[in-house]
């Protein structure tokens, strides 16, 4: 976010915390201003409507969420098939952790029905900054086909969190990670 | 269902295409019971509460999107390894098509916050029987191990309907096909 002031932030982070724990359509614009400390005629002037507050409260979470999958990872180690692997590893304590509900920003691609609201570009920019860092590895692993290789390993990413989410259950992320081995194994031997 | 009126189920499936196309919190109890022709009071005395009409409603796309899933796929091909690709490549139609909101069973899952929500068991229900539906292929297919495929297949069956939604690509479809197939030759070439 650029010019966004602390205020913004604040506010904004909030009602990310509160749509991702609750729902975005469960949320009212009423609890929020209660629960910010501003008034709702304030809370509008901000941000102009409950959508755009949505926006920016997925626009606040992009780069923490991205930071918190990548940071700890390329602090473990520099080989980049390992970071890959280390990257679906810590899905699983955060499966396990008790505020788990799924990836925030894929839950509100699916609630979100309007195709035009502006949240959606807001996901989309963040999936494709993970799919990036994913295909940078990708290729310095020596994938034969690294952009294809990126794209499988982001319908991983998706499909673990909601399935676990949806079963109540951790099985899903170690299935991922055999799974993600098996992939980039596939990905990487042919042709060398 | 059980003990479903044909009335009942007239509702329950009106319902479900609403919460699907508009989201579940979004789609007022108003609003369906003036799409259905009754009164909001014949609604509540059918259902109980609108958490007991959600999950009538998810319980009415069970059985018909099992059988929309599996059905074309076995009149097509009796091979059980035929069958589970073709299971994949069907989506590629279904997430070009114009309504392509991705999995409404996810959708809810992601959606309805409360755990404890009636509509959860329907959405696991759901997908155990589309897994059993990927196990028994699996398992004719001559998988090493087959449970553990037929949940690695489950992750790729979410992953792909999310990531394409929030794409707005039919891409994910067609990665998903290639990484459903090495998945397969992983599973099935060790040991034979």
């Amino acid at each position: 976010m650029t010019g966004v002031t602390p205020e913004d932030a604040r506010i904004a982070a909030l009602a990310a915390g509160h749509f991702h724990e609750h729902g975005i359509t469960a949320t009212g614009v009423d609890a929020l201003s209660r629960a910010a400390g501003i008034s709702k005629r304030t809370l509008y002037q901000r941000f102009g409507s409950k959508d755009g507050l949505i926006a920016a409260a997925y626009e606040s979470l992009d780069l923490p969420v991205f930071q918190m999958f990548t940071q700890a990872v390329e602090a473990q180690t520099d080989d980049p098939r390992a970071q890959l692997e280390a990257f679906f590893a810590q899905l699983e304590p955060l499966i396990r952790s008790p505020g788990f509900r799924g990836c925030p920003f894929t839950n509100a691609s699916a609630e979100l029905a309007d195709p035009l609201h502006p949240a959606h570009a807001v996901v989309r920019r963040h999936k494709e900054r993970i799919r990036r860092w994913l295909l940078s590895r990708a290729r310095a692993a020596g994938a034969s086909n690294p952009e294809q290789l990126s794209r499988q390993l982001m319908l991983v990413f998706a499909g673990v969190q909601s399935q676990a989410l949806l079963e109540r259950s951790a099985r899903p992320a170690r299935d991922a990670c055999d799974l993600v081995r098996a992939l980039i194994d596939a990905a990487i031997t042919p042709g060398r």
